[in-house]
């Protein structure tokens, strides 16, 4: 997706070695008109994949995911998060662990919004390790729904999420995948 | 807007004397059927108020006003909320008091995205004692911008929030206006 890694070639900011920095066209600034082409894109890559529901997770996900949305004509859910495990049994949770601030925390979906009869599509802003994606999938299968595949704006291919989730026969779509920073410039694969 | 009324009617779930929880269609799970026709409500009453910026607050915000910015094709820039004050210097912060949760917490945007050529849409899901919007309004005053007006999907006509917020000159539209709950039905202003 040409205009994508455009936008990212010129908003981006690499810091260090691993960090790439959207916050102006992604996860606090949102550019509109790049989010209606990326919910596009997704839908052009899922649309004949029968979802009749979108997965995200608060809160850099929830923009992207509504846009996608409004493509496929489906609800958007929302994962919530929390520092503890909600033990009253009306939710579905997962343990999520972030290896950017090294510690767990906990997402939850009430069981009134997944169901057995789900065919999701999950969506995400960014995927590095993982754990996020596998967390949402988990959460998925404890409602005995089906995760159709997993659609991501910006996969860093240098980390090992990407293969985590393909290895495990999950169809993961990404519309643009970093390869590697390379004195601060950004190269894709 | 009728057809919010309805949803609000079939979907919200009255507890005790002053929560209306909208979970399965607004801040949690989102239609995204409604959330189309609540952007272009938006957009419909703010379409002449030459807005180039839509401000909200995570996470419940993000979706509407992600939705809302279709129509008026500008950017949504969304607030993020901490429990401590972040003192760098790079981002306009303000102090806000949750009633509910009986704490104040800080919200934050980055400097690079409020400005003084900035005329902000504020949107937001509820408005009950105004407190959010009021500290989103601080922050587009600190970057020395203009606030056009605040739109919201439901407000709540028995606490102050629409009064204060009206008080100060501040052009607030709400969607829907809950006039009060009698026998845990919901009663529109």
């Amino acid at each position: 997706m040409e205009f994508l890694k455009k936008k990212i070639r010129e908003e981006g900011i690499v810091i260090g070695e691993d960090i790439l920095k959207v916050d102006s066209i992604l996860n606090h600034q949102m550019d509109i008109e790049l989010f209606m082409k990326i919910g596009e894109a997704f839908y052009e890559r899922f649309k004949n994949a029968n979802i009749n529901k979108i997965l995200t997770i608060e809160a850099s996900g929830i923009g992207i995911a509504a846009i996608a949305a409004t493509y496929f004509k489906v609800p958007v859910v929302f994962a919530k998060k929390s520092q503890s495990r909600i033990l009253n049994g009306t939710t579905y949770s997962s343990e999520v662990y972030s290896f950017t601030k090294q510690q767990s925390f906990h997402i939850h979906v009430s069981d009134r919004f997944l169901s057995q009869d789900d065919q999701v599509l999950i969506i995400d802003d960014f995927l590095a390790n993982g754990q996020a994606a596998l967390g949402l999938i988990e959460l998925v299968k404890a409602a005995k729904g089906s995760c159709v595949g997993v659609g991501i704006v910006i996969e860093k291919g240098f980390q090992d999420g990407g293969k985590l989730l393909r290895d495990q026969g999950i169809r993961v779509e990404s519309l643009a995948i970093v390869d590697r920073f390379t004195n601060g410039e950004i190269r894709f694969l």
